[in-house]
């Protein structure tokens, strides 16, 4: 069997299933951070992304842009746990002959991130590689009681998303901002029951809220806040890249921000029972099965 | 400029220039791991590695081994600080048509080291790249009295070893158990003034310690455990990923320790004032400058 057949996911699950962890370890793979104890009041969260040359991005990209998004695509899953990160090492394997303005590039944009989100960074590996890779481990903290997984959702609440989707391979997926502080404002104000931030994309985030909740969804594609570039409905669903925040409010919560924050934080959709799966209302009033796909690696 | 023409280590040191601390960082890099505050006892110890297809392993290296050494090269960071390691996440750059049982063996490798070491496998991130590139981060805890770092060698104090040096290219590299209990039980029993584990190579590695503490070091040839590998004088002092442990002890407590454990921890020299530099004093007598080179990537 091919990795290319079992998918990116089934690998995981597959891996998830043979590891043990001790007591210590409140959440392990399966949300955007692991959760380990810390202190009274604190967890503490762990989280790593990698990026790697002719995948991520090309030797054409802004260099400076690639070390940005390394801190930033780390930062994004603190931000969906609603913590604040603290610490950060990154690994670089590096081509033999790359210039090394290029890499001090991806250094000054990773450095640049780090100190605009007062991200220690605390350490590295340097080593060599045919094509560039590049990983990030990024330490965050979170009082426990905001901590916020994607786990907590129920039937009636309403989905939520902090801005407007697709395009993203247009630029935004190089220079989004993590929702570092609408994640806190959201967990001091709204406790949201479960949030993710949307990487794999709307759909595939919305069905990893939902099987970790073990509830169905229901989105309105007219309700959906499409970005200017998208070009279809489509990229809005499964392109990924956002980095927006997608989480869940009861009913009370949500009228509360829709009256503080309507132009911010915009509902989409309503979590339903499991049964109903995941499905989609189309702008002619259609339901449709909506397939929590979103990029894929493999 | 080529990054071949700086090196490893002049682009770490350019880096580490541009690099703004806060308090909770106790030691940023520059050791073997990032030390971070963590409660009234302990410190947190944070460290990264990365392996790479094609610079340290091949298609042909036993998955099972390079996934169990991806884990032991981070525990060897976390002995080296004396520390106990606890949590890590590993992100797996994989090319697209790699067979699955492959990246299994992999996984099943560095679950079982991590079982081994009793850390928990906490978390990781599955991406594409062309070739195979392996990243571990791994956090550890010590004891605030027991951390050791590579700075606190000083002029007089012995140099040890905890094991023959050398040939690690033939089997070592890849089967090396880290120093953990070793580390361990200096550290409570001996507090050495300084220590690194030989990654880079016994030259390099002393450099770390000699640069960092602020002195020179000697070397006696006729002291130096060879491992039975080895195929030179040479591989012992540079070929490095030997993963034993280098430390400095004073007087008294080496004298202890070699009456206590004299076929586990070598003496092999003595640390000297700075101006006296790095020198190897070979069997005949005769005293060499001792290059603090060893494996370079670039």
């Amino acid at each position: 069997m091919l990795l290319s057949e079992l998918g990116e996911f089934g690998l995981i699950k597959k891996f998830k299933q043979a590891i043990k962890l001790d007591a210590s370890v409140i959440k392990g793979t399966g949300d955007d951070c692991a959760v380990l104890k810390f202190d009274k009041l604190h967890y503490l969260l762990f989280t790593c992304d990698m990026l790697a040359e002719g995948v991520d991005f090309t030797r054409a990209t802004d260099p400076y842009l690639v070390g940005r998004k390394l801190v930033a695509v780390s930062a994004s899953d603190i931000a969906a746990c609603a913590g604040i990160p603290r610490y950060l090492t990154a690994s670089m394997a590096i081509p033999k002959n790359i210039p090394l303005g290029y890499i001090e590039r991806i250094f000054q944009g990773a450095l640049a991130a780090a100190r605009k989100f007062s991200i220690n960074f605390a350490g590295g590996d340097i080593s060599r590689a045919g094509k560039l890779v590049l990983d990030v481990s990024m330490l965050g903290l979170v009082e426990k009681r905001y901590l916020t997984l994607r786990s907590g959702a129920k039937p009636g609440e309403i989905i939520f998303v902090s801005g407007p989707l697709g395009g993203s391979i247009r630029g935004k997926h190089l220079n989004f901002t993590p929702r570092l502080k609408e994640a806190r404002f959201l967990a001091k104000n709204f406790h949201p029951s479960a949030m993710i931030d949307i990487s794999d994309g709307l759909a595939a985030d919305l069905g990893h809220i939902t099987r970790e909740s073990g509830v169905g969804a229901v989105i309105f594609q007219e309700l959906l806040p499409v970005a200017k570039a998208a070009r279809s409905l489509s990229e809005a669903l499964y392109m990924g890249e956002d980095f927006e925040l997608l989480f869940t409010l009861n009913r009370r919560r949500a009228g509360k921000i829709l009256k503080l924050k309507p132009s911010v934080y915009r509902p989409i959709g309503e979590i339903r029972e499991k049964k109903y799966g995941l499905r989609l209302v189309e702008k002619n009033g259609r339901e449709k099965i909506l397939l929590p796909r979103g990029f894929r690696h493999f």
